[in-house]
């Protein structure tokens, strides 16, 4: 058994200016900037979400502008696998996490747990040997 | 004064298949579905965030699939005029609500508050007479 949840989304934006793009989502959401210690702080800048619900970060790409929704695991492995099953494709694994394809079109990426009240509001899924 | 806050996002599937498009995003993040009345039924459906925090809706569209996020307010006009102020563009008012483009590239929606806890939760912005 593993689990997944909706972590939040990343604002990818096509700009050399990661800080100015942040300004704008932070001012335009309301939610404050918090920028992110070392190598990690020049490409994503995270936006606190007063509800303290989801993950928010704002990254500068190369690739044209977008929003991309993030799923949290305990098992990137196992929950790769189920969403293939569900019809998604794997686009490239990065660093710890999956870029995957919905079979509607849209990438989003699986990710390690992080949020707070992971272990309480995940869903639990049953593998294949359930 | 006028008050907003993010609504939630919306799942744009270039597809004719909205329900196959609901049934992938509602198994992928385990959210149940919630089918709307009506003619309303024909375009969306939405998708029951477990921590009531979210508006979430897959939709089925012409253009190419997206997430797009919703800002929602108690003064749209206004609501409108500051993010234009930081740089959004008006793309197009479609129904009660205003389709903009952010300074990133990003489109999203500016709708009418619908949120149970929006009074309590939402940002205060005060307009340009103070």
């Amino acid at each position: 058994m593993h689990k997944s949840k909706l972590a939040g989304f990343i604002i990818d934006c096509q700009t050399s200016d990661l800080h100015g793009a942040a300004r704008f989502w932070s001012d335009a959401l309301g939610m404050p900037v918090e920028e992110l210690p070392g190598a990690e702080g020049d490409r994503y800048v995270r936006l606190k979400d007063p509800a303290d619900q989801l993950h928010i970060e704002v990254q500068s790409v190369k690739h044209p502008s977008r929003v991309h929704l993030d799923i949290e695991t305990d098992n990137i492995e196992a929950e790769v696998e189920r969403l293939q099953a569900l019809g998604a494709t794997v686009v490239e694994y990065v660093h710890t996490w999956c870029v995957m394809q919905a079979p509607t079109g849209q990438r989003f990426c699986v990710v390690d747990k992080a949020s707070a009240r992971f272990e309480q509001e995940a869903n639990s899924w049953q593998g294949r040997a359930g």
